[in-house]
């Protein structure tokens, strides 16, 4: 029994411990909404000692973006094993997992950041852009490939972007099962390669040695599978 | 011959030429560093007159940003006739001509904003997202819907997010032809779609309705032929 005696936190500790209590209340709402004294309260101290550790609101927020950040960059570490469809499933459950769990925070960043302090300021911008940036090399890293042409450049980073707004979308509302999301964007990243692949040999030819490794069962094969059902009802050219 | 004598500008007419003197420097270079000096100069008056009209450079970029707007939801109107690839091809032709001739403004404005004023204001915030909702509401129309299911929603909205961020890829360095890069979002929304209708009947009854209308040299047709003939390289389950 500790018998109400508190140990008293270290200064690094501390600031840990404010910067987990702040995202918590900046993931929750809109961070315009969370005031100093409130963060004070959670964390059980006072504000001056709050002010203590961080100048400030935004220095606070941008501590909690740069954790949020971290989290989300390690949530995209994947093991260079198995099917590249079923990898890249896992990553993007696990990016819509982080997306459910600060989506009021996510969509107030997102849409051109939060009047905290100055809005997008320069910090939380190149954070975003950090992120996405890791993203993009996970995704070529897990490809092989190192020095992208063009058009795969272009997939890749389009497809950053596309899961980005689509999370963004699917918080105003959440009318469509998280699951069947996640599949959605792994289509959506073949779907995007295929057209890339469609008119350019360099791409058909990575996306040919991608698909050739798919197994039967993959999300790939399900897709192409799906699409082959639906074409008939099309008025495809004779 | 005027002789020289400089006709006196009315008010409207004088705000109206300094916006386009404005968009013009703002289109062109980052916004942050076209000063009020340079739009005094290249609108032959003086700094002080600019402010006359003007209370700030914020002000003057935002009234540059409401007319790049107003051309912009311009040239998404598009009359409703004809096959619906065809439509969407002229549509996003036009969007990429808008966005080749106000390049570095448009990636300065999209990336965050720049720092003129507080960066993303509410206004240009609310300006960017009439612009959305504009792309959004002219692509419902053109497929007759009024009351979308979830799923179209995310399909439109996500498309419209990703013409915007593949366009702002593709000022990154240009290398790619601008007419193929037409070509490819068309087919990027239709992939969408596709892939939405692999696991929806609603939008598979949809893309089928739309697909029936098209003709076998449009756009659309085009990608499924091309798809299907890259589909053999890949491991289908058979």
């Amino acid at each position: 029994m500790t018998t109400g005696v508190r140990r008293r936190m270290g200064v690094e500790e501390r600031r840990q411990q404010l910067i987990g209590v702040a995202l918590e209340l900046f993931s929750n709402r809109s961070p315009d909404d969370v005031s100093i004294d409130e963060i004070a309260a959670a964390a059980g101290i006072s504000r001056p000692l709050v002010y203590h550790y961080f100048p400030g609101k935004l220095s606070l927020y941008e501590a909690a973006l740069q954790r949020a950040a971290d989290d989300l960059a390690e949530r995209f570490m994947e093991p260079h094993e198995g099917p590249l469809g079923a990898r890249l499933l896992r990553v993007t459950g696990r990016f819509l997992g982080f997306v459910d769990e600060h989506g009021p925070g996510f969509s107030a960043l997102m849409r051109g950041g939060p009047a905290v302090g100055s809005s997008s300021s320069p910090t939380t911008n190149a954070l975003i852009d950090s992120v996405r940036q890791a993203a993009y090399e996970q995704i070529l890293a897990h490809l092989g490939v190192t020095d992208p042409p063009a058009r795969l450049d272009l997939v890749v980073r389009s497809w950053v972007s596309l899961a980005e707004s689509t999370a963004l979308i699917w918080l105003d509302g959440r009318r469509i099962p998280r699951a069947e999301l996640e599949r959605q964007l792994v289509h959506d990243f073949a779907a995007l390669a295929a057209v890339s692949a469609a008119y350019d040999d360099e791409m058909a030819r990575l996306l040919g040695t991608v698909l050739a490794d798919e197994p039967a069962d993959g999300p790939f094969a399900d897709l192409l599978a799906r699409l082959a059902a639906l074409a008939p009802r099309a008025a495809l050219p004779s």
